[in-house]
């Protein structure tokens, strides 16, 4: 029994042991491979949470034999530079990645944010390729996600049209033929695997439903984290409370009981909810809280008792005695974002290969290398 | 002499009289075609502007003979539902997007915004196929404008990837064979025709340049006014100071005179800028101001003497005297921002004919329709 188990208290988890296993499956992967991926990091400011980041990111390639390149740009040149030559933030961005796009030998492009504000840099998401866009913010990925659809041709990922002929719900997780896994965004997909990792997800329900029977509060519903995570858990089958400042949402594949039919929606819906943050708290099974605000805390006496409290935001939004109610607290999952992050580069580099030549549209599969990618994920 | 001017006051414009110019084209433009072309509005809220926006439209369409089908969905619905049945704010409206985008028989969509706050209202813009976006908002066409690319093949809208051979600087406006001009967003175009319409634009300056020697302060950066419009007047040659809550910076496509080369950029470049809003001001030929709170007014007493004072906002952001010191004092432009919107319905018309079938690759010019176009624009 642990210490902790003994004092009645919650399990503190860290992120590491869940970023070894899937460190392990990517090393495999990456050495069946003749070249190391290339992936580009690009720095834009001053920020140093971001400069913390991007050498975090160097040491993880490193490791795992990645080619990582840094490319500083903007105020990220400041620190030796006089006064009269400094740099604006986020100065050259976007030169940046439209170089790195066109560089061939570039499997994949990261972009350290935040940089100009949320709406500039959800532009700024849109000008990275999608075959290069390893932490999946690209439109297509999310549009993807919010519709439920898990596999596609890579030449979908070329068409700036949303899809028409939607293929059938998949009922296991391997990709039909000529197909591959949308990427997911590496923040939300990083914490659907802690919580598999920690069982909120069942095995022995069907593919695509794992989460059913649990409650899930998400806080905070950016585009980046909150309502991808949300759409993601209930595509999965559990039933999401979507926590904003102004309003809570709820997001269920699941018919209410009013409605005629009892199968479920192929993915989540939305609806208006009167429940307030501490009823949705009584509620949950799992919270998720993923604001930027240093005020902000999630109060320990609305959990409920034995739930798996998980925090993302910088600054944790969790208090110190989380664990007296939480059987299981994550502070943070930073570690697994970049194991994903990292398997998204390997998935980049064989599809890359299986959209050749890269700027037309007729699209020839690279059916070995897709057999790869098929048995890796 | 008018009865403004007797009294040494500033003329005040209203966007009428612009927007007949426009209505005229239009209406010998759709006289040509056999079909008149279907809009699509969808109306997703209980925002009683947009709802009257809405009713514009209609009026606007019916006028010139357009095919005006309005969409309503969630909380517009509401009005005669009983309590225990109403629709939340912008339920179905994604839904409703993708239905449009899919009937062959919709030339244009567009949806009344804002719905769900800037970042998901972000991801909605992306949902509308840019074959059918006639308010100019998707990604593909904010691209273009940021990089001053004014000509695209038609195939090239439905890339997702950015274009790599970026045509070179046209030297007036006649799209060269098998391209077509980038739709820009209709609120900042509205401006520019407004500005034209004024004389800001100089005629006998080259096409492209034609705002050389003017500075513009624009006061706002958001994704749908003021940054686009601060690089539309940029690229056109003007000295644009784009200022947002926490930061002023500096439009230009002319070189620093400490650079060497004194040719200018083909493009707006970004500078920092450690003036005051009261410094920009004190230079600006135009002021352009497009602040969405009611308390925010910009001082007359720091306008420059004679300029050109446009409000965009719906409260007015200019103080009541603004006329003592502004020339011309235009406090609307919705008027020409429908028929920049109308004009966009038309091309998008035309493109959609040039583009078929709508989801192939393969692109088919047709050539006499293009040739149309080439004509209207």
């Amino acid at each position: 029994m642990s210490s902790a188990a003994a004092a009645g208290k919650g399990l503190l988890l860290k992120a590491d042991s869940i970023a070894d296993t899937f460190r392990d499956e990517i090393q495999r992967s990456l050495g069946t491979r003749q070249k190391a991926p290339k992936l580009v990091g690009i720095l834009s400011t001053s920020h140093s949470p971001s400069r913390y980041y991007a050498e975090f990111t160097r040491k993880q390639c490193e490791a795992l034999g990645v080619n990582f390149v840094l490319k500083e740009t903007g105020a990220a040149l400041n620190k030796d530079r006089p006064e009269s030559a400094k740099l604006a933030e986020g100065e050259g961005v976007e030169e940046a990645i439209i170089e790195a796009n066109d560089d061939d030998s570039v499997d994949g492009v990261m972009v350290y944010f935040p940089i100009f504000g949320a709406q500039q840099d959800q532009y700024l998401q849109q000008v990275v390729s999608p075959l290069k866009d390893v932490e999946g913010l690209h439109f297509k990925f999310h549009y993807n996600l919010y519709h439920n659809i898990r596999f596609v041709q890579p030449k979908d990922l070329m068409s700036s049209v949303t899809p028409t002929d939607i293929p059938s719900q998949p009922t296991d997780d391997v990709p039909p033929e000529g197909t591959m896994k949308s990427i997911l965004p590496c923040t939300p997909l990083a914490i659907v695997k802690c919580l598999e990792h920690v069982g909120v997800y069942n095995k022995i329900l069907p593919y695509g439903d794992r989460a059913y029977g649990k409650t899930v509060t998400v806080i905070n519903r950016s585009e980046v984290v909150g309502r991808p995570l949300a759409a993601l858990l209930a595509n999965d089958g559990a039933r999401v409370f979507s926590v904003d400042i102004d309003s809570i949402q709820e997001y269920t594949k699941r018919p209410k009981s009013t409605e005629s039919s009892t199968r479920y929606h192929p993915r989540h819906i939305v609806h208006p909810c009167s429940l307030s943050l501490q009823d949705c708290l009584a509620l949950s099974d799992v919270v998720v809280s993923a604001v930027p605000n240093t005020e902000y805390k999630v109060k320990t006496g609305w959990l409920k008792d034995g739930c798996v409290a998980v925090n993302v935001a910088a600054e944790k939004n969790f208090e110190k005695d989380v664990r007296e109610k939480a059987s299981m607290y994550l502070p943070a999952v930073g570690k697994v974002t970049i194991m994903m992050l990292l398997r998204n580069l390997y998935v980049s580099a064989l599809t890359r290969c299986a959209c050749s030549p890269i700027h037309s549209p007729a699209v020839a599969l690279c059916s070995l290398r897709l057999q790869q990618y098929r048995e890796f994920l």
